[in-house]
């Protein structure tokens, strides 16, 4: 039994070392391109802003701890084509290239930054994106000796890399072309995190919103000024893209495999592709949202850890689901927590319901405590149904966890009115006598009626 | 319409509130024989501790608060008798006693402290309970002048109490008759909650289980030397008696209205009492718990508020039910957080499952993050079904917010099998890729292989 793997930053190192302990007789292969293998890349802003120094924190496994349990990794080695038929991979290495047979072939290529088309944008050395160590090590580096920097996007990504940079005392840019920041969370709340962020704004960050950048220039190898369509123009002295990611889906594609309609390659609940013997999971694969039941692209660490395991298990022949998920994230910017799990409205109408929603804003623990944070919570439901569809907070450590408590309920088709009276733990320093969580409930239960006693 | 509640600290004080908002033009009178209304009594920790100066910090309405809004209150007022029959109580005030007619009475008498046989405990006024306003005051002024205090009992008010002292930097025995600290925990994570209290232990405090107090002796009105039956002498200037609390439902008992099997009174889902008009709410009532179905008593704040508007809106004419508790307690210690939700291990037995627990040591965040701190989690499912039944938690600042998680999971009598993919939140800052509560599923997993695929 030969396994293969293609990619092995999250889900591809799972696979491996999960098929690896199911059939220890095995051959397990990896072959990535990267030059590292098995690493938290959610974890790179963090090493930029100076958490920790050694970027060798971010590894799980090493090459040789992957050896050692008796799996091969074949670092910077592309895998060029997939050939399903011939149950082969073609595979160029930096000398040779060479075909490789499998009998379970699991794709786990992941993603990569979207580059948007920007006059200048090839032309210089300082413009960044950030998925891979050598990314964060480069950009680490070059922030020590800059004073500016410019982050193109207002996703997640960028606002943990814009805390990373005000804490390391650089002046930062953020342009974002839609009109409201973090495009993932409803207009009203992303409006309340913007609000959020310039509390705490000491001069240090300036966020742009509705506004098109169209050229990068500079002399040498260094962009120094970025245009606007608008008509600005900023001095920088590095540029970071974050304006999201694709799926590494097009080796998939090209073997005939297919894809979903969001461009992932699409997987059953096994994680099976639509060819034999070769399954995919995370990053570069479709997944199903367990509220809608529709298919999603919601690529994250979290999810790529999950699905690595399920599809190691059927591919040793176990028989294991992996349903779906619901979108939950957190992000930390400047110390204010931004989470989110579920639909937003917006993607409510668009699937079919008719959301109803309620956003309070309160202490998330009792005042009288030292250290009272607080929290903006929105909570979903469906007029028609009173089922919970999703929730976005943003405020102080504990957002997260409030968030989780949706999720739950969401994974568990909680009704409005199932959860009004939760029993969630109460105590001063904890929450508020009727957390968050309750007032949001009992304010959407009476504007669900028919659905709440 | 003249609705008579009896108790206003939590329940009686909601329910008073929520009446008089349902049916302005009703008579709303509440009864105390407490000298305050309308307060947080689980704040008094935080306030003995020194974390606020003024007690009025613990409030929530005042008694002029109510008479704006149309609630009469009478403090120092005790009722003596419920007339069911003739709808009017027996209220014994200062100056004379009276009867009141009510329409709706609703019973809020909450509980109070349990208080041992032990020889001398009625002979000195350096020996104290904490239930009430003027017993956190008491207990603050007489801490202020003391070095040493002896604590009978370890449950979460032994241990907020116990932080209090040691941070205000007096040496504290607490001494415990049974073997295991906090008994409404497993005994594997009652010794893991000791455990870690004596890692952050600087030798302020000591803790002595399995040891019986027998007797307090003193000069004058103070009680200096606490002695048990094994012959220890400890000499001390305080003592605080916090081994637990029972309900005051003698009232109700002796108006004929039923009492559940654990001596609080019983309520059906709607919070009536087996008397006509009769509501009760809060500490002195039962509840039933949503995991087992059976009757409990499970008297907390949070439960209190939850209830004393349930009643109100039920006395008021609407149909509101309130399906009951899961136990969930959260309770800091020196900034260990302790929390619980559902069933023991112990208490799942009693109910006639068949449990399966894991426990489970993790980190909270992912271990290169600054502040990285560490849960320690117990799951409880059953085997014969895969439900999960339980599960308790000891560790840092969000081990009560994974709880919450689990609570939710409860509440929807979810499985260990439909739990153990859910989509958690997940950033470096905040959690683990693996959350620690997946890790926990992952491997109750393995222990329940009918019920997981």
């Amino acid at each position: 039994m030969n396994v293969v793997i293609i990619g092995g930053v999250a889900a591809g190192a799972k696979a491996a070392a999960k098929i690896k302990r199911l059939l220890p007789d095995a051959t397990v292969e990896i072959y990535t391109d990267d030059t590292h293998v098995s690493y938290s890349s959610c974890g790179l802003p963090y090493y930029i802003e100076g958490n920790f120094t050694d970027y060798r924190m971010l590894l799980v496994r090493s090459v040789e701890e992957f050896k050692n349990s008796g799996i091969d990794v074949y670092l910077n080695s592309r895998v060029d084509k997939i050939l399903p038929q011939q149950h082969q991979i073609l595979v160029t290495g930096e000398e040779e290239a060479r075909l490789v047979k499998y009998d379970k072939l699991i794709i786990a290529t992941g993603a990569r930054p979207k580059i948007p088309e920007i006059k200048g944008i090839g032309d210089f050395n300082n413009i960044y994106t950030l998925r891979r160590i050598e990314d964060g090590i480069k950009i680490r580096e070059k922030m020590l000796q800059s004073q500016h920097v410019t982050i193109i996007g207002s996703g997640f990504i960028g606002l943990e890399l814009l805390e990373a940079f005000v804490k390391n005392g650089l002046k930062v840019d953020m342009i974002e072309h839609n009109n409201h920041i973090v495009s993932s969370l409803d207009d009203d709340m992303s409006e309340a995190l913007k609000k959020r962020l310039e509390e705490v704004n000491t001069g240090l960050f300036n966020i742009i919103t509705g506004e098109e950048v169209i050229e990068f220039s500079g002399e040498g190898n260094c962009a120094n000024l970025v245009k606007t369509k608008s008509g600005l123009e900023i001095k920088t002295d590095m540029i970071i893209i974050c304006i999201g990611i694709i799926p590494n889906s097009e080796i998939a594609k090209d073997a005939g495999i297919e894809l979903g309609v969001t461009g992932a390659i699409k997987v059953n609940k096994i994680m099976e592709t639509s060819a034999e013997d070769i399954y995919a999971c995370g990053d570069c694969c479709e997944e199903t949202h367990i509220v809608s039941g529709h298919p999603v692209w919601i690529p994250l660490g979290s999810t790529a850890n999950k699905e690595g395991k399920c599809a190691a298990l059927n591919a040793a022949g176990h028989y294991n689901v992996f349903e779906g998920v619901l979108g939950s994230i957190v992000s930390r910017c400047l110390n204010i927590t931004v989470a989110k799990t579920g639909l937003s409205e917006r993607l409510a109408k668009e699937a079919g319901y008719t959301p109803v929603s309620v956003v309070i804003s309160k202490e998330d623990k009792v005042a009288y405590m030292p250290n009272a944070g607080d929290i903006t919570l929105k909570v979903i439901a469906d007029k028609v149904t009173g089922l919970l569809l999703g929730a976005q907070a943003i405020g102080s450590i504990g957002a997260d966890k409030r968030i989780n408590s949706l999720a739950t309920a969401l994974l568990a088709h909680m009704t409005v009115n199932s959860f009004k009276n939760n029993d969630l733990t109460y105590s001063p320093p904890y929450s508020t006598t009727i957390d968050p969580l309750l007032d949001a409930m009992a304010i959407l239960c009476k504007k669900l009626t028919d659905h709440c006693e």
